[in-house]
């Protein structure tokens, strides 16, 4: 089932330069430490050129400037890493579907499933869905009543759809997602809360992916919007009525409150915080473990963490916090007083 | 199966003065923005006064202040926020069970399931199980060993408790939820972490939510407990042995470490941490992305997140917090040198 | 089906010095608070030691220090938390398999199913995989292509191993926790995000613990590797290519970023993210809530959380950190003045 590809195959689809031998043949890709005569490895950040001495790689893809580092047989390009990306998109294709409907799986009457679509051991899939053609519904996972799923979406083993959602094409969704669950809404009534129905729907556009475990809450009223090309990593939590604009990505763990609007083309690092009912620029990068209290309107780089510390020097450190304040006010009397003199 | 209810229909159950034409006739709620003429919506808050000047909306809540504020047909309360929960309600019923067991079920001969139950494809459900009256347990949920389930508690698709637990009535569990894992129960022994067997329950009051992905550990020794009214939106991880007080609210993504205690009518916001063996008093609330490292023991709200910044700025003040205690020491100097002047 | 054990006896399984009628029988562990005559008890800090005065419990675990402490009939040990332990596990041994594959459950013809393990319903093992003797896979678990499962581990209800990952002996998965999706690997083209083919695996050592909707995410290239005895509490993120030291343990809701190297013997705190592509040396604590940055290379424990404060002390406070780059500059100014007089 492998195949191997000549340097000259490559460089035919792909593009790029050849340097050396133009036959050499590889199947597979590798990192420089690992990789063995069949693989093609990447150099992307010139400080790991060390590598290249001791690698065993059959052929290498980097940047013309570093043409010379190595005589292995090796492709130049403008951007190895997307070059990379791209060979290893040829050597390792996306799974097809293979057309069929297992019979474990409980599919609804009235549920429209395309004759290509492929669906695996105990999936559900409830009245009025549409399954598209070339999509996958991975073992156990569940599709709600009247939800869509577009041509050639995957949705792996054991993810949750709930009803009247829309899901475009080409999205890959992991083990675990949950995709329009209620929202968290909640009025005060005396000392208890009421919950309100959560009847808005999630619409996810297309070639977008969601990581393991991450959750997207259906709309209150509105809808919750995820747009084109969003990248989402494992364990988010997005809230009700969000809106994620397109190819924007973020990090594990990160959470969205209800109601936040986040620009085009923005990057949320790892455990960061957004409160709800903001309003965040597009091509802005919110830095890992930061709380977002405020809306941003200027693309940039946004940060808020506390930075780790040996424990005695944090605590040395830290017990001034609350006292702050204090210190600004003793600092301005103390200027007074010089400027007094 | 759409209904519409008239105005005077809706203030005859619910209370709350009609201004404008009583018999006009509303099917749904929807927000000011998005309204049509068959939508009732709100205004909870003042300052969102100027959307009525647009809205198509057919009828609207609104506080008794804003009386004046719109012609269109009304309906003036104290409360439009929760009145307008109480209308939503009307016209979004919770779903209720359609009684029966589908055939791709797996139910223990020794579970006692209510005939007024509903049990969705393939769930499963342990020897010694109890499933109340009026229950829907979904899609591919799995309910342990000696489990009970209260009546009219309902379970999306894939929700897994583990056995002994017990769940009250009227709750919502959400996908993903999982009840009665085991706690994180270690010793030491040398380098190695011998595991504790976690022998204690969760106990889940009346009327609780748990959100999506939301996990629950069961007691290492006595037992987990959620008192009633309780509401966890999604992605919350509650260890072991922890106390959370009757119509306590958390936001998503918060973490609570074992054998805290937390008192009633309190809030979590997003992403805060509560450690361990702390005790939290009734009605304190939490700020999002705070870390709890202390017991708190008067009512009132508690913060401890750093406020974002950009991202060079942040980094020009966040260099001096590894010095603020020579900060202090400096400025304890100058102002005895200044006093002793 | 309950086994009660007398002093004697558990003392010489486990050593221990007995004090008191060593004749005195019990059958389950408890708390000092909730123990009756049949339970055995157990006092790890002195300073509960006014617990002994009310206790019911039948025998109580103690150091050797307390020996005087009760009169209870006693066993006395040097860490009578590890003692507690193992007397708990005497008590509540691990479930067994009861070998056999339920008839829900499907199982690929290709597919090595060891006669000793135990398959609950509906759980999916693909073509290729392997699972060993005195395994129990829970209800609705799905393990992929090619995987392999070791002896006497086991999986709960609803835990899904991706393709051609490695899990050894007596492990333990909690429900909801996935190993081997996709890692975040996305190269940039133009405005939109190319996707990285994850070809790499998961290979999980010997006698790991993987809590409740815990992901661990497959090697981009190379492997992600859990080493032998490590220890992962509920709702972890743990990135591709990350490789965690042997007997490291983390608590709930931490996130690792990819590429990050943990050492042996760490603890990693609640809530604690780690970025990618750092080194944490062996011996590391990271405290809870705490956002590591850089490499950590000296054992030790590492904190930089945000002291939580009553809300108007912080919003005083923490306003003065955009301020710091100012106050210093001010602060040296004083000082310079001071010396020139």
């Amino acid at each position: 089932m492998v195949r191997a590809f000549r340097l000259a195959e490559i460089a035919e689809r792909l593009g790029g330069e050849i340097a050396g031998n133009p036959e050499v043949s590889v199947y597979q890709v590798a990192t420089l430490e690992n990789a063995g005569p069949g693989h093609i490895s990447f150099l992307s950040k010139s400080r790991y050129r060390r590598l290249l001495a001791t690698t065993r790689a059959g052929a290498i893809i980097l940047s013309s400037a570093d043409r010379g580092a190595t005589s292995i047989p090796r492709i130049l390009c403008e951007d190895p890493y997307l070059y990379f990306a791209n060979v290893s998109r040829m050597f390792n294709p996306e799974q097809q579907a293979r057309p069929g409907i297992h019979p474990s799986a409980v599919v609804d009457a009235d549920a429209t499933v395309s004759p290509g679509a492929q669906l695996d051991a105990g999936c559900v899939v409830g009245a009025g869905a549409h399954i598209g053609d070339g999509v996958i519904i991975g073992a156990g996972s569940t599709i709600g009543e009247r939800t869509h799923i577009g041509r050639n979406t995957r949705l792996h083993a054991r993810v949750t759809v709930y009803q009247d959602c829309e899901i475009g094409q080409r999205c890959l969704l992991h083990s675990g997602a949950i995709i329009g669950a209620d929202g968290f809404g909640l009025a005060r009534d005396g000392e208890s809360w009421l919950k309100i129905p959560q009847i808005g729907r999630v619409l996810i556009g297309n070639d977008v992916e969601i990581g393991a475990n991450t959750t997207v809450d259906r709309g209150a009223i509105d809808d919750t919007v995820i747009e084109d090309g969003v990248k989402l990593d494992n364990q988010i939590q997005i809230g009700h009525n969000v809106r994620i604009g397109a190819h924007t990505a973020m990090a594990g763990c990160v959470g969205v409150a209800g109601s936040a609007t986040i620009g085009r083309s923005c990057t949320v690092g790892g455990g960061a915080v957004i409160l709800g009912h903001l309003s965040i620029a597009d091509h802005v990068n919110v830095s890992a473990g930061t709380l977002v209290t405020k809306s941003i309107s200027a693309p940039g780089t946004y940060t808020g963490a506390f930075p780790a510390d040996d424990h005695k020097s944090w605590l040395k450190n830290a017990a001034h916090l609350r006292g702050l304040d204090a210190f600004a006010r003793r600092l301005s009397a103390l200027e007074k007083k010089e400027r007094t003199k």
